[in-house]
C-alpha cells in the first residue's frame, strides 16, 4: 500500500466518521433511540459510496466487502449517542445554538472528502480520461449520503437549500481532476487541495450567508 | 445515425427538458435558490434514466457518459429560473392558477417519452422478447424521475395520488411494445403513438378529474 | 426444483404478500385511490429485492424477469383495497385500534423473510464465505422495502424509530448464516428459524414496548 492508497483510505475513514457524526446528530435531534441513531449514522456514511460503486459497476459495493466502513460509522454514531446521553454539556451543545453548525461542519467535511474519493474511484476504474464522468460521479458520491440522510429524517435535503452545496462539490471535483491531469502535484496532495476547497467554500458560504437569488419574494 | 436513433435522441432531449422544467417549477414554488433549482431540475430529468440503466446493466449510466442530458437539463432549469426572476408575468403564471397545470403537463410529457425510451432501451439491450421486462423497465423509467423529484421536494409523489399515472405509463408501454412486435409500423412512429397515448390519458384524467375509488370516506 | 428451492420461492411469495399488504394498508390510510394503493403495495413488496439484486450484480433484477412477484403483490393490494372498500368491518379493522398492529405484523413477517432470502441470495451468488457481506445484504434486503414504502408515504421510516427493527434483522441474518455454515440442519429449516427469530424479536419488542435509550428528554 503506497502513500496515495494510505491517504485515500485515511480520507475515506475521516469522511465516514464525519458523515456518521452528522447523521447521528440529526437522529438525536429527531429523538430517535440508540438503534435509530446507529442506523441513520451508518446509512449517511455509506450511502454515497454505495451509489458510487453501483454507478461504476463495482459490484458488490465496497461497503459490503470491507467491514471497516460500517464499523467506523457505527462506532462513531454510538459514541455521539453516548456522549449526548451521559454528558449534559454534550447534549446542550447539540441542542443549542452550536447545533446546526456542528452538523454543517461535519457535513461539509464529508462532502469534500467523498467528492474527491468519488473522482478517484472513477479514474481508477478506467475512466481517467472521461472528465465529465469522473466529475459527475464525484459530485454524486459527495451529495449522496447527505441526501439519503435528509430524506430518511424528513428534512429538506441540504443539497437543495444550502448555499453553494452542489456547486462547492462541483468546484472541488473539477479542480482535483484537472490538478491530477495537468500538473505533477502528487495525488495525495491533490486530494487535500480538492477536498479542502469544497470545505472552504461551504464554510465561507455558511459564515457569510451568501445570499443567492430566490424567485418569488414578491409573488403569490 | 438512422432516423430511429435521431428520433430517440430527440425524444430523450424533449423528455429531459420537460422533466427539468417540472423540477425547476417545483423548486421555485419551494423558494429554493438558483442552485437548488438547477439541482432539482437536473435530478428530475436524469433520475429515471439512471435507474433504467442500472437495472439493465448499462454501466456507467448514460447520463455520466453523454453530457448532453445534464447540460440540457441545467440550461432548462436556469432559463425557467431566469424567466421567473426577471419577468413578473412568468412568475405570475407559475404562482397563479396555471401553476399546477404547467407542472402537470410537463410531467406528463416526460412520463410519456421516458416510458417509451425505457421500453426501447430494454429491447435494445437484449430483452426484445421479454414483454414483461421491457414493459416494467419502461414504467420504472417513466415514473422514476418524478418520484425522486417529489421525494426531494417533500411532496406526495405524483405516482401515488394522480389519477391513472402509473396506469397511463403502463398502457403506453404495452401499446408501444406490441405495436413494435406485431405490426410493421416504423419504430419512430410507434414511439410517437406510445408516448402520445400516455400524455393523452394523463391530460384526459386531469381535465375530467376522473374520480377513482378511495376507501375510507366513511371510516376513521 | 428441490425442496430448498421450493421453500425459498414459497417464503419469497409470503414475504411479497406481507409487504404488499403493509403497503396497501398504509396507502388506504393515506386515502390513496385504487391505483395509488396498487403502486405502493407493489413497490413495497419488490423494492428490497431490487436493491439486493443490484447490489449482488443480478442484472436485470429478478422482479423484472419473473412476473410472479409483481402479480402477487398487485393482487394482494387489490384484494386489501376491495375488502376495505366493500366491507365496513374490514375498513373498521384498518381504521381502528388494530390498524397499526396489522401493518406492524405484516411488516415484521416481510422483514424476517426477506432478511433470510437476502442472505441466501448472497450465498448463492458466490459469497457463501463472506459472512459480513451475506449478513449486510440480508439486512438491506429486509429493511429496503419498508424504507421505500415509508419514504413514499411520508412516514418516519420504521427502520429508524421501531424498537429493535434493524437489530432484529441483523440477529436473524447472523443466526441463519452461521446455522448454515456450522450445523447440518437442512437449509429450509434454517430459513424458518432465521426468519422466525426476526419476527419473534419484532413482535416481542412491539408487545412489551421495549424502551430503548433516547437522548434529549431533558434538553431543548
Amino acid at each position: 500500500m503506497d502513500i496515495t492508497d494510505s491517504v485515500l483510505l485515511f480520507l475515506e475513514l475521516v469522511g465516514t466518521l464525519a458523515f456518521s457524526f452528522s447523521g447521528a446528530v440529526v437522529a438525536i435531534q429527531r429523538r430517535l433511540d440508540i438503534f435509530g441513531t446507529l442506523v441513520l449514522g451508518v446509512i449517511t456514511a455509506v450511502g454515497g459510496g454505495m451509489i458510487r460503486d453501483i454507478t461504476l459497476g463495482v459490484i458488490p459495493p465496497m461497503l459490503f466487502r470491507r467491514p471497516v466502513y460500517v464499523i467506523v460509522a457505527a462506532v462513531t454514531a454510538a459514541v455521539v449517542f453516548a456522549l449526548c446521553y451521559f454528558r449534559t454539556e454534550a447534549l446542550e451543545m447539540v441542542s443549542g445554538g452550536i447545533y446546526s453548525q456542528l452538523i454543517g461542519t461535519m457535513d461539509s467535511v464529508g462532502l469534500g472528502i467523498f467528492t474527491v474519493v468519488g473522482v478517484s474511484a472513477a479514474m481508477q476504474n478506467g475512466y481517467a480520461n472521461s472528465s465529465f464522468l469522473a466529475v459527475t460521479v464525484g459530485v454524486i458520491t459527495g451529495v449522496g449520503g447527505g441526501m439519503i440522510r435528509d430524506l430518511l429524517a424528513n428534512r429538506t435535503p441540504v443539497v437543495l437549500h444550502k448555499q453553494v452545496y452542489a456547486v462547492a462539490s462541483l468546484a472541488g471535483a473539477v479542480l482535483y481532476y484537472w490538478l491530477l491531469r495537468l500538473t505533477s502535484i502528487p495525488r495525495f496532495a491533490c486530494m487535500f487541495i480538492g477536498a479542502g476547497i469544497v470545505i472552504l467554500l461551504r464554510l465561507l458560504a455558511s459564515h457569510f450567508r451568501w445570499d443567492l437569488p430566490v424567485v418569488g419574494k414578491r409573488g403569490e
